[in-house]
Order: structure tokens, then C-alpha cells, then sequence
């Protein structure tokens, strides 16, 4: 046997129940803003969430992310009030027919979960040359992105709402969490048990925004290419079907 | 009945084994170079990883994303020349004791792969201004990043290996696929099936370098801030020696 034959994983193929696992954790994931509940995460539980995001891809397998575990009411307080600050500056730019709508919004859950967290970017996690980084400097950034989206679907899988507030400048989040310059704070999630998933995205059911069809974003070969041959596109119409159904 | 209760998924918690096949999905997931057949992909298959990147969460549901499949040789050859010219930059950046284990790698299937896949991010889909990103501009190119992970997920669990080509001038990508100058190529995939998954990433068992400890990687409240209490540290601990057996 090579060596290469015996690193290979014992089945090629994950069970149809395993897929099936995905596909509904993905079609069921959301950002949840409003149906937190004041339970504590459990750690086993919260290890598995970060061993998913710790599993993610990264570039020149850097591993670029840590994760700051935000428990510190008086930490909490001033988060809340930079997205605050933020969220009077953002209101102000939407068009007057939209800004209304806007306010009545809610964006976040940083004091009513029982956990935030913030994951970061240490760019200099893997020294200055990082394969596969040279010619695209943000793969890094990408790469803790990867580690959000694991992070955001084993917590769903495991009974947890996710929350991404991205309306706070990043400079008071560094400053608030003594990030020092090299380190991004990609993300701020609020976590924890929540009452309920919504069945729709939030934004869709309240009528900002409604879900695309897939079929009108896809093109072949290059940009404003063929659109797909008609049994490409029936099937992503027939998929796209099947996920609104919920997978 | 309210309109919110109506709106609540059917249950809160997917069943155990919705979670076993999530987490055996993330920790099966791999950087596939080496193992594709020329097999072509069903278009079912291929509708399914679609709509799995597109049931990704994005800032303000603006869904910025795009997808150009890449079947043309001609394109293809074009891709695969601008990967050839950035990989001989790159490699000329490592030092002499990295450079040869860098050129021993073998780091994209552009042209053994039977897809392509080149994820797109439009920065104008939902007009100027963006729930949400106000205050991070970056955010609708993270929310087309975790398009690109539930696609690698996706295509993990239906048996298709997926490679990132990161080696390579976006300028170049964007002048070759077409790109007006407002939509950005986020990601480069080369996609199909694979003979085998590797059991551990190529380039730990290559010796690049090492998964790191995920609870060297958590901190309390601030970075720097305090290591998590030895319950939480043991659970880290063991959650990440059970990924490690395959979850």
C-alpha cells in the first residue's frame, strides 16, 4: 500500500442521511437578531462550534482566526454603543421611504444573547510569504470568513441562533477589544439558544429584500455569457424549488 | 395564531443525525488538487452545490454573488497561464530552504478538473447603499466567501472535490472571464468528482505546516485577555481530538 493509499479516507462518498444533514442545516440556517434566550451555552457544545470553524479552509493552511469570547457585561455595554453610534449614521443615508422601515428593524442581539464572540484575522499568523496569498492579500481575511460560515452552521445544527452585527466601525472594535494592528476583527456574532428559527429570512418576510432566482445568476464561460443549456436550467429551477420546501 | 408563530420552523432542532452529517461533512471537506476524473458533473448535482451557495447568508439579503461556469478549453487555457505566471512570482517570494517544497506542491486542477467555477461578487446589486455595510464596505465580499464555503460543503457531501486557484492576478481573472469593473472574482474553483479525499490536508501530511490547538486560539473578552476556565479548555481539548478521529 502507498502511502498516499492509506492517507485516503474510508469511503469516498458521506451517507445520503449525511447529506441530507447539510442541505437542511443550510436551507435552515438564519441570522437571528430577536429570539435569544438568557440560557448559557453549554461548552461542549460551544467547543464543537469552534472546532467546526476551526476546521474551515484557509490559505496556506494559516489558520489565521482566533476568537474572542465576549462575556464581560461592561465589554457588552460598549459594543452596544458603538453599534449605536453606527446605526445613527446608516439610518441617515437610506432614502426617507426606506429609512423608516430601517429603524423599525432589529439589527442585533449584542446585550440579549448570553455570548458574543468576535473572530479574528491575525495576518501575520503564518509570517510574511504565505502560499497562495501572494497575489490575492485578502485570501487570509477570506479564510476566517470560511471559519464564520462553519461556526454559523454548527450552531445551527446544534439548536444556537447566530447574529452577524456589522453595522459598528471596526476601529472602535479594535480599540474596545485591544486588538493590535495586525489583527482584524472580521466578525461580531451574537450566539446563544433561541425560542425559534423563522421560517424565511427576516428581511425577505418584512419585505425589504426577496431571494433571487438562481438560474438568472448563472452564465456560461465568461461574464454576460449563454445562460445554461434548458436542462441546467430547469434543474436549478427545480432545485432552488426544493430548497424553498426546505431541502 | 400569530403572524410570527406561523412563520416559526416546524421544529427547532434538527435531529441528531442532521448534526452528525454537518460535522462529518466539515471535517471530511479538503483543498482538492490531485484526484479529479474527467467525469462531467449531473446537472442536478451541480444545481444542488449551486443552491447551497446561494442559501448563504449575505449583508442586507443583497446576494451579491454570481457564477460563471468555466467549460471552455480556450478559457480555461487562458486561466491556467495566468495561474503559470503568478505561481512563478510567488515562488520566487519563498525563501531558498521553502522554494523547492513550494514548487513540489501541486496547487490547482484547473485543467484536470472537468468544471470551473468562478464565484463572483457585485458590488452594486442592491444599489449604493446597503443594510449593513455602511461601515464595513467589505461585507458583501464576505457574504459571497460564504457562498464559496456552503458550495465546498455542499460539493463534499454529494462526492465533488473542490480546489481554490488563489494563485493568480485578479486583474487578469477579471480581464479574461469579462468582469465590468464593479463585480470582483472572489474565488477561482476548479470542481468535480474526485478519485479519493485525503484523510488530512495536503499540506500538513506535505509538512508545510501544522493544525494548530484551537484553545491556544480562544481568549476571554479582549485579546490577550484570559485563557477560558480548564472546563472549557478540557472540552476545546477534546472536541478537537474527536475532530481530529473524524467527528
Amino acid at each position: 500500500m502507498t502511502e498516499t493509499e492509506s492517507a485516503r479516507q474510508p469511503e469516498i462518498a458521506l451517507s445520503d442521511e449525511d447529506r441530507r444533514g447539510l442541505y437542511r442545516t443550510i436551507l435552515s440556517r438564519r441570522d437571528v437578531r430577536g429570539q435569544f434566550l438568557s440560557d448559557p451555552v453549554p461548552d461542549e457544545v460551544l467547543a464543537r462550534v469552534l472546532v467546526a470553524a476551526h476546521y474551515a479552509p484557509s490559505v496556506g493552511f494559516m489558520q489565521p482566526w482566533s476568537f474572542i469570547l465576549v462575556r464581560s457585561p461592561e465589554v457588552r455595554a460598549r459594543v452596544k454603543a458603538a453599534f449605536e453610534a453606527a446605526n445613527a449614521e446608516a439610518a441617515a443615508l437610506f432614502p426617507d421611504d426606506q429609512a423608516a422601515s430601517y429603524r423599525a428593524l432589529k439589527l442585533e442581539g449584542i446585550l440579549d444573547a448570553p455570548l458574543n464572540l468576535c473572530i479574528t484575522c491575525d495576518r501575520d499568523r503564518a509570517g510574511p510569504v504565505v502560499l497562495g496569498r501572494t497575489h490575492m492579500p485578502e485570501m487570509d481575511l477570506y479564510s476566517t470568513v470560511c471559519a464564520v460560515e462553519n461556526l454559523w452552521l454548527a450552531a445551527r445544527a446544534e439548536g444556537l441562533g447566530v447574529g452577524w452585527v456589522s453595522i459598528i466601525e471596526p476601529a472602535r472594535l479594535q480599540d474596545i477589544l485591544g486588538l493590535p494592528d495586525r489583527v482584524v476583527p472580521v466578525a461580531y456574532l451574537c450566539l446563544g439558544k433561541v425560542s425559534h428559527f423563522l421560517a424565511k429570512p427576516e428581511l425577505a418576510s418584512k419585505g425589504w429584500r426577496q431571494r433571487l432566482a438562481l438560474s438568472d445568476l448563472v452564465a456560461m464561460d465568461r461574464w454576460g455569457g449563454d445562460a445554461p443549456d434548458p436542462e441546467l436550467a430547469r434543474a436549478l429551477d427545480d432545485a432552488q424549488a426544493w430548497a424553498e420546501a426546505g431541502g
